[in-house]
């Protein structure tokens, strides 16, 4: 059994969104079990909307459609849904009632545009929305499920986890499908290959391995298909084993761990507390830092010296250090390292001083050049890296980098 | 003459990786007059490449393909490619000099996998990687090109702006498709369709509005297509002068704007500097401001208080303030904003502080309950919010209120 998911929205072909929709509902489908075999991105078109569904249903027994629910003009799916089951809308009182006590809550009235989305095909079975007004539209025919769901992000998202996966797990049983994605960090796509072309040579022949780049981080995906789920578990188990002992150096995380997240187990774990002092990283780190809920345990705060100025004056490096080594050197970046420790009375502290780009490279150090610092009571340590030519890569790979730095240290000392 | 985008990846349809690349070339691929009407999303299958191309050949007259160009064993596209146009792969000296040059920068050794990104199949055109090693590869077939790009996306940008668009501006004659986004904040986008309703209703039948909600922002994106380019630009630019007059104080910019982008050229204009003290928004503010090139014209940088002691000893804010009114409150939220201002030496400074969620919400204070102070020598203003409870979306909204306080108080002050 496996599914299809058709994105609804001429946003989409003009790349004024990422299809973040798309990417959430796969994840949660591949681990319900019904894996997605195609994704199809079609315009705010009845006529597409219908061509897509078609082809959709000659492939697929689960058929998901996110977009073109909303109130305004160029929302079309409930018409294509009606014009492709052969249906005409009318309107549901339960969603009338769930909209208007939406609005009520808000201390708002119910605008006429938004009564119009409890006009809802006759035939289909009506989801809840329990973030905003669209309602969910569920058929079936010849033993496949059309389910057409809110574009809205968070609004999709609840509607998947609330009605649609309780449905699906109710409905089907599940296929075994296991995966394991293990995160490296600090070694280039082609070099792990290399490192790993004997392990991956030995991988049986029911099981798959991807590699997945993306800024400062290779993930390796080792999935397979059984109907015995524990031997295809264990078969991969001991590949992961094997892997640990070949790349230990490289290996951070798995799965849906994020070296923000692993970096803030491990400050917990220690009980520990961690301060920034950010130049060429701009915020980014104390960001990634604080997308953990509960980094309030262990995340005091940080200084963005984005201005040399601000280096001396708030962070006390000694400007002489400035006019002697420059900004981006080993000297200021243990500097901001250690004045940011003490004054924010941490454990631990990180910082970062480099040339993000495009501009302000020079022959001695290019663009890329980025010195990162960690600082405890005890050392300071710091390292030079060189990377690429991308302002928002630089500035990505290096604070994962930073955290890196810091995993290490904490891993050391456990 | 149209478009479509084959995205070749398991990681797509596994939910590990969004599809930045499918949405940044159907962005450039509209400006260059070849729209996109559809993209598929297909697995690292050999079959379901062949099937995705041979639909789309039926569908379009450009067709891009992207991923699965690796030296790895998951990396079918090649291929695919041979099958599809009964060909077979050759070593290509050029391309595999690149990658040679490529190593040797960074002195290292040619490894054996990547070498094998040298063989291309025979019969097609290669497209040079100034980023990577994995060449373009460009087929034509009756009047139709496919052209297969690597799926690392700085390469694929590369390559795209480089080799890809000035072949499709040479090759074919552009169409006349016009357009023009309008970008708003503060207003939700069923109340905005309500407010202009009357103005939707009389747009002419050959130009389309779009509505396009993200985070704090919803985008209004009028289209047309015609022959004569002159009167369709008329009809747009008519249009939007319109709708400036309708809610002016919604819009911020348009087109490729960002709100930090809008900010950063007013902070220039009036050569005035800013600084940012920071708790629930934990770092975005900065980070955002800093994703702007030539930030450090006008940014000094900022503290980031996300424990309360870092509020009181390095903001200095009056701790009787946060025993009496909270660190959530107007009170607060002020005190920050003026000890940041003083103290970072700055023209304007914002705070921010607030319960982002999950948890941290009472009765009084729920979750999304966020203050946001501006300060200038002259005053000090604050302004409170009530988000929703989704952290990472009111870590965002936040962060982007914030800057839009800044945007209307400097446009009132010009």
């Amino acid at each position: 059994m496996t599914a299809e998911i058709i994105s609804i929205g001429d946003e989409l072909l003009i790349g004024q969104t990422v299809n973040t929709n798309a990417s959430w509902l796969a994840g949660e489908l591949y681990n319900a079990g019904v894996p997605v075999k195609q994704n199809t991105v079609v315009s705010d078109d009845k006529a597409e909307i219908i061509r897509a569904i078609t082809e959709a249903e000659s492939r697929a027994g689960l058929i998901l459609i996110t977009g073109g629910l909303g109130p305004t003009k160029d929302d079309k799916t409930r018409e294509a849904l009606c014009d492709y089951f052969e249906d005409h809308l009318i309107e549901n009182k339960v969603v009338l009632k769930n909209i208007d006590n939406l609005f009520r809550k808000r201390g708002l009235k119910v605008t006429e545009t938004n009564q119009r989305q409890a006009l809802v095909p006759s035939k289909c079975r009506v989801l809840k929305n329990n973030c905003g007004t669209a309602p969910g539209l569920m058929f079936e025919r010849k033993n496949k499920l059309f389910i057409a769901i809110p574009g809205v992000p968070f609004e999709l998202k609840s509607m998947v986890i609330n009605e649609i996966l309780p449905l699906l797990e109710e409905k089907y049983k599940r296929q075994c499908i296991i995966h394991k994605t293990i995160l490296t960090h600090g070694i280039g796509e082609s070099f792990l290959a290399d490192r790993i072309s004997g392990w991956q040579e030995n991988i049986p022949e029911n099981i798959n391995l991807a590699y997945l780049p993306s800024p400062g981080i290779v993930k390796l995906r080792l999935s397979g298909a059984a109907e015995e789920e524990q031997s295809i578990r264990n078969d991969i188990d001991a590949l992961i084993e094997q892997l640990r002992k070949i790349i230990p150096e490289y290996i951070f995380g798995e799965d849906h761990d994020t070296m923000q997240g692993v970096v803030g187990e491990l400050l917990k774990e220690k009980c520990a507390t961690l301060s920034v002092a950010e130049s060429c990283t701009g915020g980014m780190i104390s960001h990634l830092v604080t997308t953990v809920a509960g980094a309030s345990n262990y995340f005091t705060g940080s200084i963005v010296a984005y201005d040399n100025k601000i280096k001396v004056d708030k962070l006390n490096v000694d400007s002489s250090l400035i006019e002697k080594h420059g900004a981006v050197s080993k000297q200021v970046s243990e500097a901001m390292a250690e004045k940011v420790r003490e004054s924010f009375k941490t454990d631990y502290s990180l910082a970062t001083t480099g040339i993000a780009g495009p501009d302000g490279g020079t022959k001695n150090k290019p663009v890329g050049t980025v010195w990162i610092a960690l600082a405890s009571k005890n050392f300071t340590k710091s390292k030079k890296f060189l990377f690429g030519h991308n302002r928002e890569r630089n500035i990505m790979i290096t604070s994962i980098a930073a955290l890196n730095m810091l995993r290490q240290e904490i891993l050391s000392e456990l």
